[in-house]
């Protein structure tokens, strides 16, 4: 079970830093063939090694990925991201899945964006 | 280390489930005096466990949470919820950190909105 955890944590960051580096052939050796990526927010759904190597390659913009944190569990674990495309920042959520072989078998994105606080909770909150 | 990952597990767990039960009392406990609370999208943060609570005992509407997974790896964890308002759903992400008595020290929740996907990345994808 450590073991596992041990190498879901590992996977995690080697699934950022290898895509941070446009190193394509390290990223896609983290990938079971049947991978899937879904992005809740767009409800779009990626099958496979080579669609979703292909979507991460094309992906516009010169963009950056920081870890801030990852949480490993098992066969699960959640990254934290610092995502940068020139002087725009935004965090990421995402989460991942592993196979019996450690594997990424499903990877789930989430993008929040900025938005203003609704009125009223004003009293308890301090902003930065 | 595998105790300290087992409490930060059920905590987070407890979190929801106490919240979506409003059973106040029982969320308080779990929090640390000086618990942080931060919502990046929007910059605002809460501090002390009165504020928190009370921000979360007033949060506006008939809301219901849903685990719909937990990661935890020692004093972290991870935790993607179901959220619905009336008929609105929303995944949320939040992440903790508890204390060395495994109390909540620091809660950061991200609530990504549904958005309309770029144009160019048809080929790659399915809608649902």
């Amino acid at each position: 079970m450590d073991d596992e955890t041990s190498v879901s944590r590992q996977t995690a960051h080697a699934y950022v830093e290898s895509a941070e580096r446009r190193d394509w052939e390290a990223f896609a050796a983290l990938l079971a063939e049947d991978v899937v990526y879904e992005m809740p927010q767009t409800r779009e759904r990626i099958r496979g090694r080579s669609a979703f190597l292909r979507f991460n390659m094309d992906y516009p913009g010169d963009w950056h990925l920081t870890v801030r944190r990852v949480v490993a569990d098992g066969r699960h674990a959640a990254a934290w991201l610092d995502t940068r495309v020139g002087d725009e920042r935004q965090d990421a959520c995402v989460w991942f899945e592993f196979s019996g072989e450690g594997l990424i078998s499903r990877v789930t994105d989430f993008w929040p964006e900025p938005y203003e606080p609704p009125a009223g909770r004003e009293h308890l909150v301090e902003r930065w």
